[in-house]
């Protein structure tokens, strides 16, 4: 059992038709929130209305914004759904493979960011990294129910199965070769480090090929989400204006 | 006066030339510390070296890595002398204006990505915003102590100015034009809203134009610093490799 507290993560998990527990809104709660309850009640959502109070003591500490819910778990998707959905979509695969992020809120970024530039999946390892919990739910701003998130046991043996299904498997990496003028149009698995070691040696070495993004200033690197947007975003341009590199 | 935990942060602050009150490194830390404390000597910083409890003590509950130090509090820039930074360096100004962004690791982020894709300034409005805090320092990983930050009392104004210094002023917006195909390479002035409201209407209508990030999924848009820095990142682009749209 999960809880999600917010309008918009709550709406999402609403959208997405995942098994609802419960619903709690705010008595005199108006705005945004009239659309919430009609769209729970179109999928024959029980809410239950309470005061303020009660929904500050169901939230966890986090800003509800007038509603909480409790839903079923998230669920880890598998490799192959993702290279499912995007054959059934006619796409090259673009897939997100994350070694190390610790902080749910950079994991929340990255899946926002991957639902949003058309990516069909997030991968990240059981061990050393946050997994899937409402931290990283209410920062994705409801990303997560759309985004397929695989956890697996070992990611240098999952970036050899994405290699053999056909995609290019990029390594970001300060060493790598400037994506200014790549060609990120085939199908590709970006692989990107946590805060603070970066890459696995392992992880890097399991890769095809590495690419970088030009520091202009003084700093080394861009933060794990920022640096995902880029390259994810530039795969989404070419593949939107048929343009690689 | 602020306070700076962490290795990175501290050596920037070293670097940045920035007035140092205190420095305290933990008695036994090695590895980086090393150069840091080396950094420190060359520009005769007075270091006192500590037990690791008087710096958890000193560090007011930030993670910091064997390193805290006062330094003098962060000062605010002016926007002319962004323009003059810009021109210096023979550049068309790049410029992000953000608009109410309250969060300070989404400020720091902000900051962080401006440096990295070589912007002259980030521009922030006086009231209902992160200012320059210990956090967003930290968040924006030492480039705080690099990229000059302007707080203005109104907006709307601001970029009016940077309309007369020649700058174009796009407002991030989703019903922009999408930015693929779109010449970022001359000055630009590039407007973001915050985490909630998004922009205001003046500031808006302030812009010469919007221009927003396709979205292919579900969600309606991204957090600000990825935002930020999906356009940073293209304008960087199209000025490095002389491709403009």
């Amino acid at each position: 059992m999960a809880r999600i507290a917010g309008r918009n993560p709550v709406l999402e998990a609403i959208k997405s038709g995942r098994g609802f527990d419960r619903l709690l809104v705010q008595r005199d709660a108006g705005g945004s929130m009239l659309n919430l309850v009609r769209e729970a009640r179109a999928r024959g959502i029980q809410i239950s209305f309470e005061d303020r109070r009660a929904l500050d003591g169901l939230s966890g500490g986090a800003s509800h914004q007038g509603v909480v819910a409790f839903v079923s778990d998230y669920s880890y998707a598998d490799m192959g759904d993702m290279l499912k959905a995007a054959a059934d979509r006619g796409e090259p695969p673009l897939i997100v493979v994350l070694d190390g992020i610790e902080d749910p809120h950079n994991l929340g970024a990255v899946i926002r960011t991957a639902e949003c530039a058309g990516a069909h999946g997030v991968v990240i390892p059981k061990r050393r990294a946050a997994g899937l919990t409402d931290t990283v739910a209410k920062t994705s701003a409801g990303a997560i129910e759309h985004v397929p998130v695989a956890r697996v046991g070992n990611l240098s043996r999952a970036i050899g199965e994405l290699k053999e299904a056909g995609l290019w498997a990029a390594a970001l990496d300060m060493g790598g070769q400037p994506y200014f003028g790549m060609d990120l149009t085939g199908g590709l698995a970006l692989v990107v480090g946590g805060e603070g070691a970066g890459l696995g040696r392992l992880v890097r070495e399991s890769c095809d090929f590495a690419v970088s993004i030009p520091m202009s200033g003084r700093i080394g690197s861009l933060n794990a989400s920022n640096a995902a947007a880029v390259l994810l975003y530039e795969a989404r341009r070419q593949r939107s204006t048929g343009k690689g590199g």
